[in-house]
C-alpha cells in the first residue's frame, strides 16, 4: 500500500537533485590562484580515461559544485583554463597524422583500402576532440546538469562579447546541448491556469513579446474558452519552459494586438473558432540560442490545436517588426533612396501640407504623428505598407532583412497581410510606426515553402501582398528606367 | 475546466507518437534495387545541409518509415548502404588536409599561433565526421525514434557476427545513444504490484538470471513488505524498462537463492531489514550493449533505500559465477595444471574411495554429483570455494576471470563471501558447481576500491576471501618451489 | 523542490490508512463474555452525545480496530450486541409520543400550526432513529472505513441467511452505504492493460461472468484495438473496482460468446466499429447488494464511447439468460403446461423419430443434446426461441422472469434479439440450452422504455421479437379457445 | 498506446461534469406563477417513487438546471415551495401513528414483542422524513451536484436571517451535507507554489485571518523551507479547498504575527524547526456551516508535519481574540463592573496622570493608544493579560466567551500564552488591544482536554496562564468579601 510515497521518493530524490546545481553565484567569488589550481586537477581527475561510470560521476559533481557558485569574473577564469588546458591534445592530432599518413595516403589516391582509409579518419577524428567536450558532456550527465550546462552557456554567451577568443568552447557547448535537445525529446505541455504557480510564474518573467502586466492578465491569455498556451519542456529540467507560444482562437485572422490583450474584452468565440493566431512566441533559455525549438513547437502545436478543435482552418501569427522603422529611417535618410517610385513621391506631395516631397518629407510626416483618421489616412497607409512590404520582401532571392520574418519564412509559413495601427502603443510605433504582419501557416504548403526559401530565397507570399510586390517593383523599375 | 483532457490530449500524441516507429519487420520485407534507389534519395534528402528543422524531421521520418519495417537481410542492405555511402566524405577530409596543412604546422612546431591550430583541429575533425552520424541522430531525435535506434543498434549487433566490416557503424551508433543516455535523464522508477500491467508483462519477458515463472512469483518478488524492484526508464521511449534490479530485505547476507526465490515462504522481516540483496540485475535493451548504467543504478537504488529505510546498513549482491565450471573443468582436463596445491591434491586423495587424485580425480568426483551431505562433504566445499578463489581472483594484478565478477568490482565492489550450494538447481550445478558469490557495496570505500581495479587492477576482498586467497597462495608456491 | 515527496506523502498516509481497516478476520476470534462487555463499552463511549470531532473518530476507531478481526461467529455476537442494545431508545420514542401529543394534534385535525406540526414529526423522527446507524456512520467515517463498512455488510448479508431477525441492521446499512455511493462522487475509470497490476488481478478474482482463465485472457479483453473495459471507483476505496464492464467493438450486433472471447482470433475493426457490445458486467462488492451502480455505468460509458469513438451508433449487450432451461424444464414437466401452443406440439412430433409429441418428448428431445446442424435444426431452433420468448416477456404487464433481464429493462434496454448457440459451451448449454440475448440501448428511448416498464410493467422490444412474441399469444389463444 | 488520452477523457467528463452546476445566478431571475408550476412538477417527477437510478437523475438533472441560475428572490421562492410542499406527508405520519398504536403499545407495556416494536418505530420514523430531504439528495448525487448543494446551503442560511421559518430545511441539508463529508473521505492537499495557479488565486480570495495581499504574498507563504499549507479537498468538489490551514515552522512559539507575514524577513530554520505554528485556519465554503472539519485538519497536519520534521516536538496555533475588547469595552462602561480587583485599581490610578481610578479611568486610558515603551508600559501589560485571561476563562465551569478559544479548546488545544502587541496593525488593536493567543496542542493530551471541556467545562491551561487566573481569582474574591 505504500507504493506511492516510495515511489515519489524515488522520483522526489530526482526532483531535489534537479535543483542541486541550480546556478547560485555567490558575488566576489572570482577563482584565487590556489583555487584555480584544484580546479585544474579536478578536471583533470574527471577525464582520467582509466576510470568510468559513477567514479567519473562523482568527480564532475565535484566540478559541478565549484562552478554552480562562481561569479562572472569566476566562470571567466573557468572558461579560459577550459580553453587553454583542456583543448585538443595537439600531441595526440600529431601522432595521428603521423600514424595515418599511409592509410590515409589512399584518401589521395586510388582509394584501395576504403576501410583502412576509415578507420585512419575515425582515428584522426577523435584525436581532434577537445577536451573540453567531454567535460561539458560529464556536467549535462549529472542529475540537474542539463539546466546547469544550459545556464553556463548564457553567461559564455554573455562573456563572449568581450572575450570573443572563447567562441570554440561556445560551438562545442552549443553543440552537446543541440544533441541533447533534440525534438524527440520533449514534452509539449498545454499550460493552463490550472498549471503549477511555479510555472506561471516563469511566463510572467519570460514573456518577451507583449509584456504580461498582472496575474490578471495572465489569467486572461491563458482562458480555456478563447485562449491557448503550451510550452516545450525538457525532461532533465522538468520545472523549466523552453519556450512557449500564445494563442488566440478566433474567427478570422487578427490584425490588431491590443484588442486582443484587453484584458476587459468580451470573450471570443471559443470552440466553433475557425482561425489560431499566434501572438507570442518567447523563448526562455537565453542558453539554448541556436538549439532550433520554434519551427518544432509550431508544428506540434498545430497538430494539437487541430485534434482538439476539429473547426480550426487557419493558422497564423500576428508579428512584430522589428527592424522595419529603423531600416525605413535610414532608408529616407538617404537622399537618393531608391525605394519610392514616382508615385510614392506623388503620394507624399499631396500628404504634406506644403507639397514638398522626397524622403526627407516623408521623414518629416513620419516623425510628426500617425492617425488613424484623416483624408489623408489612406494614400499613407497605402505607402507605408507599400514600403514595409518592400522591406520584408527586400532584394529576393535572399534572406529577409526581418529577423522575425525568416523565422517563420524558415519554418514554412508565407507573408499574408500587413497590418495598419496594430500595435498603435508607444513601443509599437517606435519600432514599425504600428504595424504588424501576420505570417500564415498553410499545412499543406509548409514543405515546399520552407524549400524554396532555404534553398532558392523565394520568399512565399499571399496573393494580395504579391500584387503589391508586383506594382512597386514595376513601378521602381519605371522610374529608375526614367532616370 | 477541460484542462486535463486537452493537457493529456498532448501528452498522448506523445505517448502514440512513441509508438510510431516500433520495429515491425515484415518477413520477406529486404531491399530491391529500386527500393534502395529510392533510400538512398531519401537519406540525401535528410542530410541537405541547406534545410533546416521540421523539414529534415520530415524526411527523417520517411527513411525511419522505410527501416522500420525490414526484415533482417533488408537491414544488412541498409546498413551496407550506409557504410558504402555515407561515411565521412573523404574529400573533404583531403580538403581540411590541404588547406589547414599551414595552420597544422604549428602543431609540430613552435605552436606559436594557438588558436590558429585549435581553428584547424577544429575544421579537420568536423570533416572526418561521417554522415550516418547525422542521420542516427536524425532517428533519435524523431518521436519515437530513441527506441527505433536502440532496435536498429540491436539488429546491427546480431548482423556484426557476419559482417564485422559494418563494425564503424556500430561505433558510432553506439556514441549518438551513449550521448542520448545521460544518468541524470534517466528516471529511476520503483516497480510494485501497483505499476501498470503492459511494464510488470515485460520483466516477465526482460528477466535474465533468475527466470520469472508466472505473474503469482512476479507478485512475490513485488511484495512490498521485504522486496524492491527498481528499473531506469528513459524520457524517450516512456513505456521500456531499461535494466531493472531486484532486491530482497533480510536480516543477513542471503547465501540460498532457491530459497530467496520460494513463493511458498514466509514473508521476511519487511520494515526491519538491515540488509539489502541484490540478487538479480537484467538489461532489457540489447541495443544498449556497452551504454553502462549498471553501476548508476545501483547507486541510486542505495540511496532510495537508504531514505526509505533507515536501518539498513549492507547492501551486497547473490551472484551467479558463469565462468566457474567452464574454467575449472578445462583446468582440470591439463594434466599440469597449476591450480592443484600439494594440500589438494591429498584433499582429493581422502575424497577418492581407491585413494586416486590428481586432477582427473577430482573431475571425476565431481562429474559424480555433489551432495550437500556426508563426511567429506566438509573437505569437497573447502577445496571448491578454494579453486573459486583462485578463479575469482585470477593472476592479479589483472581483471577477473568472471564477467559478472568485473562489472561489480569495476563498480567498486568487493567479493565478500562464496556460497557452496547457493544454487543446487540442474542449471546452477551446471554452471558453477552450485557456488554463488556475494559482492558487497560499502558506500564508504566504492570510490577507491572502483579506482584500485580499474587503474591498479587490484580486487578488493573480504578479510575471509583474503585469507583464503594467501593460503593458496602460499600453498601453490610450496609446491612450485618443491617442484 | 521537495514538493511531491510531501504531497505525495500526505496522499500516501491516505493509501496507508484506507488499508488499515481491511478485513483481516482471525480465525476463532470469536467475542467471549468479557470482550463483548468491553465491546459494549466501547461503542457506547462512541456515541456519548457530548463527544465530538476526533474524540469520537477516535473511539470509533477502537471499535472497528476489534470488528476487523472478527471471525463470523464473533460478527454474528457484534451484530446481536447491535441489534439488542444500540436500536432506537424506545424511552426517547415514548417520550416524543407523549411530549409531541399536543402538537401532533393538529395533523388528526386542523393543521392550524403547521410548522409545530412539523417540529413535532421531526422530533419524533429523530427519536425513532436507531443507534447503530449512528455507529454505522462513524465507522463509515474513518479513513479505510468505507470498505470495512462494505466488508460489513458482505458478512451481515451471509449471517441474514440464519439469523433473519438481524434484518433491521441490513436495512439501516444499506442506506447508510447508499448514501454514501451518489454517482456523483464515482469515478469512472478505464481500465487497459496499462493499469496497476493489482487491479488487474481484481478484474480476474471478480469477473462473474465469462471467467477470465488467465494474464493472457485479460490482455485481449483489454486490447486496445477493439475491446473497452470501464470500471466504477469510489474515491474511499481507491483501490477497488466496485463494478466493471467489458466491451466489445464490432461493426454489428454480436451473437456468438465464444467467437467473441478467443484469443486467438484476429483482432476486430477497432476504431471503425459502429456497435459496442457489453458483455459482461460484474458486480464486485457484495457488500453494496441492493446499491444500483449499473445503470449508471452503462450510461457514461455509452457517453464515453460517444466521445471517444465518433462512429459508434449501436449499444447492445450480448447477455446471459440465467434461469431459462431450469423454467423450461419445469414448465415441460408439468403434462398440462400452457406454454405449448397446437403449432409446438406438430413441431416437436415431427423432430422426434417416433412421432411422440407433448412436453415429455420435447424434455427427452432437449436432454438428448443439441447441435447446429441437421434437418430439424431450424425447427427446434424456432421452437426454443419462441419458448424463450415467453419465458422473457411472461405475463406481460408485469416484470420479467428473467433477473438479468429485469436489470437491462429497469435500465431501460428493449430485448433485441435472442441468439441460438450463442455460449455453446457446457455452462451455456446447462443454463439456456446454448441461447444468448441481446438488449439493446437506444440512447433516445431509455428514459421512456425505464418509466413504461418500472410504473406499467410494459417490456420493450424490437419488432422481431414483437413479431414472434404475437405470433405465440395468439396461437396459444387459439389453443386455449379449441380447448 | 491511447491510454491516456481515453482514460483522462473518461476523467475530463467528471472535471467537465463538475462544473456544469456551478451557480450562475442570472440577476433577476426569480420564479414566476408558470416557473413555479412547472418546477413544483419537475420536483414530483423526480421524488417519484416508482422511477430510479438514470431516469431519477435526469429529472433530477431539470431541477438542477432552473435552480443553478436562480437569484435569491428566486431560491427563496424555490425554498417556500419545498417548505410548503415536499414536508413530511402528514397523513402518512397519522397513518403510522394509527396502524402502528397496537404494536407500539408494548413500548408502554411490557415490551413482550421487541421486533415489532422495533419495526413499528423504523415505520414511523420513515413516515416521518420530509420529502425535501429526498431531493436534497439527489441533487448531490449529480456529478458536480455536491457544490451545487453547498451553494445553495449558503444562500439558504443568508436567506435564514429574515426567513427563521426555513429553518428545517437548514437543519436537514446541513444533515445530508454532513453525511457526505465524512472525514474519511476528504483528501488532505498539501499546497505549495507548485499547486495549479487556479488553487492558489483560491486561497487568496478565502484566507479569512490575515489578508493575503499579493501573490508575493502567497508564494513567501508557501516557501517550502519554513511554511506549510494544507487544505481538505472532497472528491465531489475536487477544484475547490474546504479549509486550509498555513503553518510556520519556527524554534519557538511565536508571539509577533506581523513579523511571520513580514515578506522581506529573512527565511527561518526550515527543517531544523521544533515548533509549528498555526496561524491561519480558513474555512471556504459558507454553506457548510456547522460541518466541523478544523479538528480533523490539525489531527492530520500534525500526524503529516511530524512524518515530515522529525524534530517538531510543540503545536501551537497564534490567534485572534476576536472578541475581546467588545467585551472588556462593555465591562468597564459598567461602573460597578466586577472584573477589577483591589489591585487592579490601584494599577490604574498609578497609570493615570491625575490618580483617577475605576473602569471609565482605565477606559480612557486605553482610548488613548497603547504603546510598546514607557515606564508604566509593564503594569499595563500585565493588567490587560490578566484581564484577557478572565475573558478567555470566563466563569468556569463552562465554554469560553472567545469563538475561536472555544473551536480549539473544543479540539483539545490548552490556553498557552498570552502575547502583548502581537498584532499591532490598526484592526489588531480595534479587535483585541493588539493581544494575541497561542493555543498549544500537546498530543498526548488531545483527547483528554477535548473530554474536560465539552463534558465538564474544564478549560486547559498552561502553568502560567493558570498561575494568572488563580491570582486574579483570589485577588477579586478579596475585594467582593471587602465589601
Amino acid at each position: 500500500m505504500a507504493l506511492r510515497r516510495v515511489r515519489a521518493t524515488a522520483r522526489a530524490g530526482f526532483e531535489e537533485a534537479t535543483a542541486r546545481w541550480r546556478r547560485r553565484p555567490r558575488p566576489g567569488n572570482a577563482l584565487n590562484d590556489r583555487d584555480l589550481t584544484r580546479l585544474r586537477e579536478r578536471i583533470e581527475a574527471c577525464l582520467d580515461p582509466r576510470l568510468s561510470g559513477v567514479a567519473i560521476r562523482n568527480r564532475a559533481g565535484e566540478v559541478a559544485d565549484v562552478v554552480v557558485a562562481l561569479d562572472r569574473t569566476g566562470l571567466d577564469a573557468f572558461f579560459t583554463l577550459l580553453l587553454e588546458s583542456f583543448g585538443p591534445r595537439l600531441d595526440a592530432v600529431q601522432r595521428a597524422l603521423d600514424d595515418t599518413a599511409d592509410v590515409l595516403a589512399p584518401i589521395r589516391g586510388d582509394r584501395a583500402d576504403p576501410a583502412g582509409a576509415m578507420a585512419a579518419v575515425a582515428a584522426l577524428r577523435e584525436a581532434c576532440a577537445p577536451r573540453w567536450e567531454q567535460l561539458f558532456e560529464l556536467l549535462c550527465g549529472l542529475t540537474g546538469g542539463v539546466k546547469l550546462a544550459v545556464d553556463l552557456r548564457a553567461e559564455l554567451l554573455a562573456l563572449l562579447r568581450e572575450h570573443p577568443e572563447l567562441a570554440p568552447l561556445d560551438r562545442d557547448l552549443q553543440q552537446v546541448l543541440s544533441r541533447l535537445f533534440p525534438p524527440g525529446l520533449l514534452e509539449l505541455r498545454r499550460i493552463t491556469w490550472n498549471s503549477p504557480g511555479s510555472l506561471l510564474e516563469k511566463l510572467i518573467d519570460y514573456e518577451a513579446v507583449h509584456e504580461i502586466t498582472s496575474w490578471e492578465d495572465l489569467k486572461n491569455r491563458l482562458d480555456d474558452h478563447d485562449r491557448r498556451c503550451y510550452a516545450f519542456i525538457h525532461p532533465g529540467m522538468p520545472d523549466e519552459p523552453l519556450i512557449f507560444v500564445e494563442v488566440a482562437l478566433l474567427d478570422a485572422i487578427a490584425g490588431d494586438v491590443v484588442r486582443l490583450l484587453d484584458v476587459s474584452a468580451p470573450s471570443g468565440i471559443g470552440h466553433e473558432a475557425t482561425t489560431a493566431i499566434f501572438y507570442s512566441i518567447s523563448a526562455c533559455q537565453p542558453g539554448l540560442a541556436g538549439v532550433n525549438l520554434g519551427d518544432v513547437l509550431i508544428k506540434e502545436v498545430v497538430a494539437d490545436l487541430t485534434r482538439d478543435l476539429p473547426r480550426l482552418n487557419q493558422f497564423a501569427t500576428l508579428s512584430p517588426l522589428p527592424g522595419f522603422r529603423r531600416w525605413l529611417d535610414a532608408e529616407l535618410a538617404k537622399p537618393d533612396t531608391t525605394v519610392l517610385s514616382a508615385e510614392d513621391l506623388e503620394t507624399i506631395a499631396e500628404l504634406t501640407p506644403d507639397g514638398a516631397t522626397g524622403p526627407a518629407a516623408l521623414s518629416a510626416l513620419l516623425a510628426g504623428g500617425l492617425t488613424d483618421t484623416g483624408p489623408q489616412h489612406k494614400a499613407l497607409r497605402e505607402l507605408l505598407i507599400g514600403l514595409c512590404v518592400d522591406y520584408l520582401l527586400g532584394d529576393e532571392p535572399g534572406r529577409s532583412r526581418d529577423r522575425v520574418a525568416n523565422f517563420h519564412l524558415t519554418n514554412g509559413a508565407q507573408v499574408e497581410r500587413l497590418n495598419w495601427m496594430a500595435n498603435a502603443t508607444p513601443a509599437g510605433l517606435r519600432e514599425s510606426y504600428g504595424l504588424m504582419v501576420n505570417y500564415r501557416y498553410d499545412l499543406s504548403k509548409i514543405d515546399a515553402h520552407h524549400e524554396q526559401y532555404v534553398a532558392h530565397g523565394h520568399i512565399a507570399r499571399s496573393s494580395s501582398i504579391a500584387r503589391i510586390a508586383t506594382a512597386r517593383r514595376k513601378a521602381r523599375a519605371a522610374r529608375a528606367e526614367n532616370h
